[in-house]
């Protein structure tokens, strides 16, 4: 993991989504790297090379990180402050990608900064099309400090 | 202008990339109601009803913000400043579209929160292209606490 660079951290406790965005990313060429954290600790330790991930070497930076917002140990919303109040990690784009269309989320999760908000679709089709549009928007239009 | 709502706030002085960026959105029947202004002074009293705009109904809030940098009187980086230290201003998705390259913009852009950051192509054809996913993006896929 440490030798490749990865393009997305997904943050995401749903092992049916995960499955069905790694297919859509993949199938559309969009990424070949990417990394998958269940739960907000984890992502933290992820990012900040912590606990087991200790070793990780922190230049390694996903290009963009998507995230649930219902996880098990620390929330979305927590793991999106942490990131957005830290002027290093700030610049790494998060697009939370969530199945609550609850006002008071999506209000949240711009106050505190997240990049994009996409609703999940029930719809399998629609879901994976959403996937797509993501994948291409922010790794081939959207412009990074790295690329 | 203060009957309809916003969809998109143009902030952009170079007379030949408004007008492309009308036709692409326009064409694409992505947003009908643009509005247009020329640097950043006037973004900022559109933004908060002052002077000219003194009477506009502030409750009419653009849905997203497209921000060039290279502005007149006051630059894109001071608007998108303004915009992503004010609570209430903060939730509107600002995208920068720019011609400028250089890393020292695109990384203190996202230091100060803006959502995206795209590069205007050069070519006439892909610079249309690139309008239309933005707005695509940005109206259709994207959610917004007002959608």
């Amino acid at each position: 993991m440490d030798a490749q660079p990865v393009d997305i951290l997904l943050i995401e406790d749903n092992q049916n989504d995960i499955e069905l965005t790694l297919r859509a990313l993949k199938k559309n060429g969009i990424a070949n790297h990417i990394y998958v954290v269940n739960d907000g600790e984890e992502a933290l330790d992820f990012l900040y090379c912590r606990n087991k991930y200790a070793k990780r070497n922190p230049n390694n930076t996903p290009k963009i990180i998507l995230l649930d917002l219902k996880l098990p140990k620390v929330d979305g919303l927590e793991v999106l402050k942490a990131l957005k109040s830290d002027p290093d990690k700030k610049i790494i784009p998060v697009i939370v990608m969530t199945s609550s269309d609850q006002e008071k989320d999506m209000i949240e999760s711009y106050k505190l900064g997240v990049n994009s908000y996409i609703k999940k679709p029930v719809d399998f089709e629609q879901f994976v099309e959403s996937v797509r549009q993501v994948g291409m928007y922010w790794l081939l239009l959207n412009r990074l400090p790295s690329d």
